[in-house]
């Protein structure tokens, strides 16, 4: 039941939504900050990840919203009766990449609480529970494997497969966890009626459109494929140019490759992870491996661009004397979102549609659930470094969208 | 004073070399060998270089040699009369680079005190002292500095510059070496009148030649020279090809070009150390940083091909939108061996002569006092790798020749 009509939702008073989201962001904005570089390493299951955890938790009980961990390491904060059905789930993650920035996954999580205390403020009690939720290992950054809560939480990755994941320091997803995964969450899913998650711009096109607000309608599907290049360890004073397996030479010309045939398909392709065996500057490599990170609107250009650049890579080792192999470690389908839910979300806040190159967890809900993403205008336009940003005008404008699509889904 | 004529030496025998050989390697062998590569982890004043350090000193003990330590990390045990003026001095060092063979260094020391043995089983008495030396950390693994040891000892490094290098874990020389660098030894220098470094080849050119050893004529001029990129982290998935400015890009256009450069002009081009940050997957780089090893057989060749890989580095940055910068970490001269030295013992020996791209203590101790070396044949010509390799029977004609060195040169 709503006490104001849908899609009116609360009066907006932005100084006063700016100074509360400065001040909630405020308790947030140290942890797990670096000094030297100005970005966060907020790693999955560290202590300032850990200490976000924490945080999340207080939230929660402030705003008397029972916390539910579903054995994945992920959160699930409820506001409405424990029975009923037809939820609406909102929400995020807290870790980051390494030097990340301060909005990729937070906002969302900061966003979804304020929203709350929007709805309370201006007196809405909805007819649905509505649910915060907080994803573990959004970014894959630690056990490798992105959207690792949620796939768990679904069945896209198998618990058993996951319990086994190590992070660079040997440290097992089960160690770090406490326990073996739970896996999938039936009883948790079934009863969510749709999905929608708050997130900051990854690109500049709201900053082209000159707009705070958009709602995504689809992201590219994507993968991760490593090429481990294999050549001969040798001295790199005394082994004799036309007598080297240089497999560094075999991966660089690898990374410009992947350049090259992403721009003529209008795709995205990344070198952006390298592991060199022994590394050492007067030694000529053994073993080389890069991670080359794809993306295009549709996954017959995405295999494309991956076999041009396999048998580019192919064709370099025959001339160096090195051999390369490639493993598909992710790929991620083609997500539309609910067509429905964002048409309506569009509409409800006359904001524009865009689609996206980034996977998010809602990527992963959306084989299950209704999903929507609403972003928030970043005017860097860039992500997954420090200088990520958004302004507080833009975060507040974010919360009272959220808060207004809330309004919305919780009342019908 | 000798019991043998100058040139003859003890005569040969050898099983029982081979078996002496074997019987002393076999002690040293496991200490810092990594089970999986099969390679050598011996970084200077690591644990297993102490090990290594503490077997010299049962070593030098176990034949009445008194051990003296310079302050600078190196060791030299001496046999003969303390005050004794012209000393011969012989040996090479014990760390590796990450995984490297077992030879490169300890096969310098662990010849030298079965030297000693052919010696005083021959019955030679040498009327001049003999100095067995282990050099601190000759391949710069772990402090970036490679002769570190020698380069101290000789003045050629600044004791208070390298007092605050700092390895991978941020740990000082000066915390690892317990105290600051002692300095330049003059009054080490002086007491010696030669030097002799035997070490295993690190080429091919001893496989053609068909013989066991040979004289070394020349180390060719080399250097380091570090290549930082800079760039734009962003997200991998959301940043336009043509919004990027990714160094990743510029790094391996320079990879290549260093590979090129080095074929056009005879000389060697190594990059086979990179460090990327933040070296995420689903990041393009902020920075990349790639070191340059060039050498060749003059100064003007290096000098020649680092300036057309910076100049293309540099023309690569400008098409990425990034940004390059050149810093000279280590840069060594061409260092002729003393002629006079060489032609003696290649003489005596009836060994051949070749030059080397490889750094050695020996070439830093080239500017102080006549110095030789001696290489052993090594199958495999790899070095700096697993692959690394000498027979028994090498490696025990390789003793026989310094003991024949050694009798020739503390004789005189």
């Amino acid at each position: 039941m709503l006490t104001h009509p849908a899609g009116e939702g609360p009066p907006p008073n932005h100084n006063d939504n700016e100074r509360r989201f400065r001040e909630l962001w405020d308790q947030i904005a140290p942890i797990g900050r670096d000094a030297g570089s100005g970005g966060y390493l907020r790693y999955a299951f560290t202590t300032p990840e850990l200490a976000l955890r924490d945080w999340f938790r207080a939230q929660a009980d402030r705003r008397g919203m029972p916390v539910t961990v579903d054995g994945n390491g992920n959160l699930f904060a409820r506001w409405g009766e424990p029975a009923a059905p037809g939820a609406v789930l909102t929400g995020s993650h807290f870790d980051s990449v390494p030097h990340g920035g301060a909005y990729d996954g937070p906002l969302g999580i900061v966003s979804a609480f304020l929203a709350v205390d929007e709805l309370r403020a201006a007196g809405v009690t909805p007819s649905r529970p509505l649910v915060v939720a907080a994803f573990a290992e959004e970014e894959g950054a630690r056990f490798g494997v992105p959207c690792l809560g949620s796939r768990l939480l679904t069945g896209a990755l198998d618990a058993d497969r996951a319990a086994g994941l190590r992070d660079a320091d040997g440290v097992s997803l089960a160690e770090a966890l406490g326990d073996r995964p739970a896996g999938p969450r039936p009883d948790l899913l079934g009863g969510w009626s749709c999905f929608v998650e708050l997130h900051v711009e990854q690109g500049r096109a709201l900053v082209d459109q000159g707009t705070p607000v958009a709602v995504a309608s689809a992201i590219w599907p994507h993968g991760r494929w490593r090429f481990d290049f294999h050549g001969e360890g040798n001295h790199a004073g005394t082994t004799r140019m036309a007598d080297r397996r240089d497999p560094m030479l075999t991966y660089a010309f690898t990374v410009l490759a992947a350049n090259k045939e992403a721009r003529l398909r209008g795709a995205h392709a990344t070198v952006g992870r390298v592991r060199v065996e022994p590394n050492a500057t007067n030694a000529i490599p053994a073993r080389v491996t890069g991670w080359l990170d794809a993306r295009a609107a549709d996954p017959e250009t995405v295999a494309g661009l991956v076999e041009a650049v396999r048998a580019k890579a192919a064709e370099r080792a025959g001339r160096d004397g090195t051999e390369v192999t490639v493993t598909e470690e992710s790929a991620t389908p083609l997500v539309g979102f609910d067509g429905d839910l964002g048409g309506r979300l569009a509409a409800l806040l006359d904001a524009p549609v865009l689609p996206t190159g980034a996977g998010h967890d809602a990527g992963i809900l959306a084989g299950h659930l209704p999903t929507a993403m609403l972003f928030v205008r970043n005017p860097t336009g860039v992500s997954h470094s420090p200088a990520e940003a958004a302004t507080d005008a833009d975060c507040a404008a974010g919360v009272t969208a959220l808060a207004r699509v809330l309004t919305e889904l919780t009342g019908r």
